[in-house]
């Protein structure tokens, strides 16, 4: 089915009851619009959880402190408004920082597509490594999210088509330096050497900001960056081809009767009483107006399962041993069904579109309008998915609609780079970290081999999106605790060896 | 004098009889504003000088065809009026191209502060190496100069202050990244290595170039390129302090005559006859309104002759040989005048303000005003000339008089950096070139030593600014041949390494 045929796009938040509520990518549009999984790390402690209390390192609000910064608003152009500013927040831990007279280091989250405030809690790498650093743990919001919008509501900055005009990486990684800069004079701490991470769309901030802004960070730890889904660098269909190859591996009954269930959907969507039969057959709270509404549903489900299949509930399994151990006289959609109930749990009804719209899925709407274009589509017959390729002008014309402006497909790849990475890096730059669970489907998208001594890939071949970045826990894996353990050895080493150029300086 | 109390500055284009007709800055201002020396590489060929056909490569202008290109306007931003583009002028020159089958390099000269024309002429570098590469040559016009100006005449730009807010150098690092790309896939040479290049502020976009689209360009050349005289990491009077040693390098008294001539010439201007006795004896062609106007004129006739003190005739030894070799009976002042013959040659009366508003200096007054804020000044005592200590409070108050805005004193260190360049540059980046001679004054805000194996230095005792884009001429000195030679032997190990990478890839 073309993607011009397609009904209006859902966007769906799962609040996953084991562990994260983490934020997909249905596009909040209108429009017909390509399945663009989310990117984010959007991790929010589930506190019913009872998981959380095995972190080794709990969150304690207390060690955190909340700052404003008064970001430029338009760093690359002398315009008279360019020079207005909005407050950019950003959060400091001092509890273990060693301070300037040993020129401890900073270790900077950099905030990706979302609301600060969660990270903070959800991010554990930066508490559970500062006391081994002496490190200052810093998060600085990205702007446009949770409280870093220029001059007043998101509404507002959003609708306006000249304000979300600054809305963009190359804009948010000056926003970093500035920051960064700042506190390194605030704490009088010239020589500290900073470490930037983040995960997803902020691993490939950190990433660009190592490469564009070497004389800031001494490193970066790019948490499953997708760094090379731009401009066709990596195949278009790749992404769901990591999703179908993680439901294969769990159980190849599951991903037949999954391939095979759209088809049912649509030819119980064409008959006359199709829509409400599958209404009720799904236990939808509201009516179906389109099959499409619940493949798009089923969609987001499968890749959330994929993208984050982790320990120690693995989504996938469960989703397919809903699925596979449904009773004997079910048929593919009865099955379907109880791969949802598995997954999401019982419910009295199972609402396709709840949280709708939210700033990260608004936020992000925009980005990949604007800039960050990953063509994520797929063909016929080579994923579990039907066809559902990507394609330029209609993702395009639909951005136009939106946004009265058409997405620069080739930005990234023209500012940062992504063809021939091996070879331009190979003797340029250093210091980067790529780590990326094979789990994750946009591992597809990410850096999986060595490219230097000292830039290095780190697989997993069970990790999932963005999985090493989340707090330690005594039910951590030995997998995953060995990966951990290597990306600390690495920064041990980066800043090791710049304190013995530092001190061979002086 | 402290900067405050100054006239209005001056600015002049000297036409220098022996080679070139370079430009010097003194800013196109009606508000008080310190002398800033004039950065540019700005050469042109003065047809009247016999010299020129002594280049071994002489310029053939058919070789050299010109185009466009429709560039964006703003890289940095998505709003509605971003998209619209504008004309960037280029020039190639593919007489020695060996073409994309065999990856044939492509040498991009990055064009500075100037009308692109006179460099395709003035820059031999080029034309001189280009056979032995089989490279494809390509001039760039910088956005907002020469026939490369957004939406019509250069004036009306330049008065909009909408418009000239996108005058910057990260937008015109985005438009050479836009071009060279452009050009590798029409000339569908995507491994072809792209090595960049130019002088003084050409030299600096060429170093940061380098360092922000590693993916684009393999390695840089920046002659003469004072990527550190940016927030106070050189001493501010260090390029006067140059200028000075230039000149009491050549002669003691003369410097003593220079330095004694100040107070005279404000003692003379002090008296009821005074500016129209120094009117008279230094032949002005209109009448002196202040003594200020002579020592501007001074002033700029001193930094022009040490920043372009080279062979044939070293313009700073020239002058002082006329200071010096004045009739016996010749007192300070007189003196001075004989300096000025020396080096203008015999007029008929002397111009203090010609050439005065030219593009170059217009474009580079709103640069400076904006980013590229060069703290030059000096103190009492330190240099043979009158105290003039940097105030950026003046600095920054004059600029927004003139345009509305303020300068960012801390973006360029912010954006590329500076500060500790050789602790950064150390373990990130490689391939750069920093060729300095020492006689420029720009010399003591440039890379004089070695970062690493693939960035290095290029220091001549000799050499003046630039010297070494210039074409190669059989009267080169041996030294300047020498280091002609090592920076091409520079050049061709990357390219090797990189051929040599590239197989290694297949």
């Amino acid at each position: 089915m073309a993607a011009t045929m397609r009904a209006p796009r859902i966007q769906a938040l799962w609040l996953l009851p084991w562990l994260l509520v983490v934020f997909l990518t249905k596009f909040a549009s209108t429009s017909p619009l390509k399945t663009i999984p989310k990117l984010a790390v959007h991790h929010r402690i589930n506190l019913e959880n009872p998981s959380t209390s095995t972190n080794l390192n709990p969150y304690n609000p207390e060690d955190h402190k909340t700052y404003y910064y008064d970001q430029t608003l338009d760093h690359f152009n002398y315009q008279p408004q360019s020079y207005a500013t909005f407050r950019q927040r950003y959060v400091v831990n001092e509890k273990n920082w060693g301070g300037s007279s040993v020129a401890a280091p900073i270790f900077a989250y950099l905030g990706e597509e979302s609301d600060l405030e969660g990270d903070v809690e959800a991010i554990g790498f930066l508490r559970d490594n500062a006391a081994r650093f002496n490190a200052l743990q810093v998060y600085i919001e990205h702007r446009f999210y949770g409280k870093s919008v220029p001059f007043g509501t998101r509404e507002n900055a959003m609708r306006n088509a000249t304000l979300r005009g600054y809305f963009n990486s190359a804009q948010a990684l000056a926003d970093y330096a500035e920051v960064l800069l700042y506190l390194k004079k605030h704490f009088s701490t010239q020589n500290s050497p900073v470490i930037v991470l983040g995960g997803s769309y902020g691993g490939m901030l950190a990433t660009w900001f190592r490469l564009k802004y070497s004389h800031i960070a001494l490193g970066a730890f790019a948490s499953s960056a997708p760094v090379l889904y731009f401009d066709h660098i990596t195949p278009s269909n790749a992404y769901y081809s990591v999703v179908t190859k993680d439901f294969l591996d769990a159980s190849r009954s599951c991903h037949n009767t999954i391939k095979r269930s759209w088809g049912d959907i649509d030819r119980a969507a064409a008959t006359s009483n199709g829509l409400s039969w599958l209404s009720k057959k799904f236990n939808t709270c509201n009516p179906l107006k389109d099959g499409s509404e619940l493949k798009d549903y089923l969609d987001t489900l499968y890749c959330t399962a994929a993208q984050y299949d982790r320990p120690p509930r693995y989504p996938v399994t469960v989703v397919c041993d809903g699925i596979d151990g449904a009773s004997q006289n079910s048929d593919n959609l009865d099955r379907i069904f109880a791969g949802i109930v598995a997954f999401r749990g019982y419910k009295s009804c199972y609402n396709l579109s709840e949280f709708f719209p939210s700033e990260t899925l608004q936020g992000w709407r925009w980005q990949t309008c604007s800039e960050i274009v990953l063509p994520v589509g797929r063909g016929d017959q080579d994923t579990m998915f039907q066809a559902d390729p990507f394609d330029m002008k209609t993702y395009s014309d639909s951005c136009k609609q939106d946004f009265g402006v058409t997405p620069r497909p080739h930005w990234i790849t023209t500012y940062y780079g992504g063809l021939n990475i091996r070879e331009v890096l190979k003797r340029f730059g250093s210091n980067i970290i790529f780590s990326n669970g094979l789990h994750d489907p946009y591992s597809s998208g990410g850096v999986l081999e060595n490219i230097s001594n000292s830039i290095v890939a780190l697989v997993t071949q069970q990790g999932s999106h963005c999985l090493d970045l989340m707090p330690a826990s005594q039910n951590d894996p030995e997998w995953l605790v060995r990966q951990k353990n290597e990306e600390v050895e690495i920064i041990h080493n980066w800043i090791l060896q710049y304190y013995q150029d530092l001190f061979q300086s002086y």
